[in-house]
């Protein structure tokens, strides 16, 4: 592969501040929706998972839809809730960039900056990124090996940024009972080849809320810094990705289930 | 997908009784060379696996291999081995039947008769060992979907037999990382529809004897009934799959990582 | 690979006797059923088919079906149809073989023996036709490599016949629009490597019979040596693929349409 | 899939026009190499072409490689070489557009604009692109089903920009004696579905030019409206896809044995 940096340090694991956190040493979760919807959804979620223990609030305000009559996301106007809500509630923030104009925007409206499975080979996003300040957090494009995952967080970190976060969120397979099929090989795999924390996506991994909980613990135990799971007050009526979604009193089940790997 | 039987009693979940174990009620270990190769290989084998914990022993006397150039198995005289040691040493063996003109010798030979992946559609075979007596061990076809590998226990039960114990040994796709891409999502997804036991092979699923351990331990809080790992008293000298074979000193290691789960 | 056989005598193809068809020298059309369904229609079928210029008539006795509720075929009441019929219209026939212990009732009821796609590594069978006196249509795996489909061919050529013709049928993909994923790039690939005759179906590899046609002419200008094509007199109520299944009049169409190839 | 545009005028199918050429009217073949090196190259190649009969000259100034180390492409520099190749020989360019922030360099320098597959679903770049005077040439996604592609042309034809051209380039399977797996169903399956132009790049979509010749010919066969293939002066020397591109002699040759297509 000829990865420089990303395996440059092995003797020591990269561990990334956000606040108090300190990811890669011990494992967090990362909750909330898949898209921001309004102010009083993401106030709602946002102190229910705080208080239930997550360590970091997900929320997307631009949405990469495969069609383009879906929701897109409320953009800016999404930024500035999630901005309101971390506050609010002291809670870090994580959510998607689709576009190297809306870099300072989403750079000062969130704390860790994702990179979407359908970017994972942007390169100019990858570059744009790589001069940034806020932590990166990769998602593995669903067709890719890991090999060119590693070498898509080579190119942030060439720019300087050396706190890029991996995220397992399935690949595309023939199977079609799940929505991916999640490679939990990958977690041990990438714990050997790099010193870069990595975490598992099981809402998008297998696409059914019913996986979530015997997956993160798969995930916890196969050696994963952290879990991501999408959480909303109504899934049902959610304009994205509401199959997937574990309700407010699932999320609180899953957190007690969980509890014994954080 | 129109199945009767497999889903019929899902209140009770089916128990195999293998001697005094009890298939699908407490976690098994199944440990073995990937072939036999002679009585005193597996003797030696035998004897550790047991004292160290192992549950099954396995041991291939014939061989599926993908070039006819390959070492293709001991045959009869591998199925006398397997049984001379499984006496000996007090504990049950599984062994793969790869013809319908073999099934008298081989199930008198073992307890669990092994379908292998490549012949998991042999319709033939499958209907074969829906008439014998021993439990059988369906290993998940590498490009089968849930469905199918349910349809072909299908096969094995409407003829009789209720004692199948489903094998995930993981699935074709592009990442080369891995020999196939273990599947655990389809552990819970099995213990949903189902109600036969699920084992996991990180050895095939991986190929890689560096992710057995914690692949094993994914399965376990995936929630799988068993783990099938392949041990070789010296690997680099196995007639076959001696890159993904634990050393006998990598089993112990092994067993005490994954006790917690047992 | 380490191959000998396939590749052996490179400069000069395999050219396959049947009655006076020569196939690898001029291009053929095989036509026909998926299952044998009684003496009526394979009259109606083979009459019909030979009449606008099918050389090789199919059907399927033995059928490997993903449900075990599904038809199974008539077995060796469908052997006998098939002979009657390849008699009483000159026309040769291929049909599956899927178990060991058929093969005698097989070889002497049908010209040329077919292994399925699902059977492709099922190594008993293999070595079973690599006995027999028949050509043998060998169908790749939905999964299987290039190089474990030839390797599979060895199998048989290893045991002294070497009258093999390959098949290619689809591979599985993450695609849905089609039933598999007709892989045309084999033919070149196999032409370099092997000297065998290669055959394409593109009724089971696209699963559409809208795509039959162009995908037939593609194939032979990528090169085939024939192909294979799904025909029923009644397609609605067929016993099996009745969705990819040609009507009469479609296959009259067809072969007007490739004529310019053949 | 709920499209609109894509499916609009079935009744009529988009013609593209540049310059002379009407795309989707008769078969063009577009050629060049990966990456635009220097004047000197690009001079040789289009020269050369263009006197074969191409009607299209194709070039990457900026080139999406999976490791930041390898060659990025010239940038700007190689707009403006294309640009005077361009006027100089009389045939028009595509190449590639990576970011939102250079439509308008692209866009003055070319004629088509390329959409690559790793961009396909770069949802900020194909609304961009939608409103821009240039047809776009989309490349399918690696992994994209063709829904998903046909979703990705309605993102930029939505933006008023109706000259989309679709480009089969190969998907990932688990093959690997190819690069890709070129599904040449998707041609006739996307003549079926959409008005749109459809072409094919057998460079990319094998990897090997052994095969660019005979899946050239399946794909006119198939139906396809070009055909993109890579040529240069020097393969071996080339800074990327050296093993893929035909040399100056063999693309004469290509020509010969193709223009029966044409």
């Amino acid at each position: 592969m000829g990865l420089k940096l990303v395996t440059l340090n092995k003797k020591q694991r990269t561990i990334i501040e956000v606040g108090d956190l300190m990811i890669g040493e011990k494992p967090v979760v990362i909750a909330g929706p898949c898209s921001v919807e309004n102010m009083r959804q993401m106030a709602r979620i946002a102190g229910f998972v705080k208080e239930r223990g997550a360590h970091i609030l997900r929320g997307g305000a631009f949405k990469p839809r495969t069609s383009p009559y879906s929701f897109q996301g409320l953009g800016v106007e999404g930024l500035k809730i999630l901005k309101k809500v971390s506050k609010r509630f002291e809670i870090p923030v994580v959510t998607e960039l689709m576009d190297t104009k809306d870099l300072k925007k989403v750079s000062r409206h969130c704390d860790i900056i994702q990179i979407g499975s359908r970017n994972m080979q942007n390169f100019s996003l990858l570059k744009a990124v790589g001069k940034a300040e806020n932590p990166v957090m990769l998602k593995r494009g669903m067709n890719a090996t890991i090999d060119e995952w590693l070498n898509a967080a080579e190119y942030i970190m060439l720019g300087g940024n050396e706190n890029v976060i991996l995220c397992e969120r399935g690949i595309r397979t023939f199977e079609t009972k799940t929505r991916n099929t999640l490679d939990l090989s990958a977690v041990p795999i990438l714990k050997g080849l790099t010193h870069l924390p990595v975490i598992v996506d099981p809402s998008h991994g297998t696409g059914k809320k019913s996986l979530v909980i015997p997956m993160s613990k798969a995930s916890f135990a196969a050696g994963a810094d952290g879990i991501m799971v999408e959480v909303h007050n109504c899934p049902e009526s959610a304009k994205s990705d509401g199959d997937q979604s574990l309700t407010l009193k699932e999320f609180e089940k899953f957190m007690k289930e969980i509890e014994g790997w954080l």
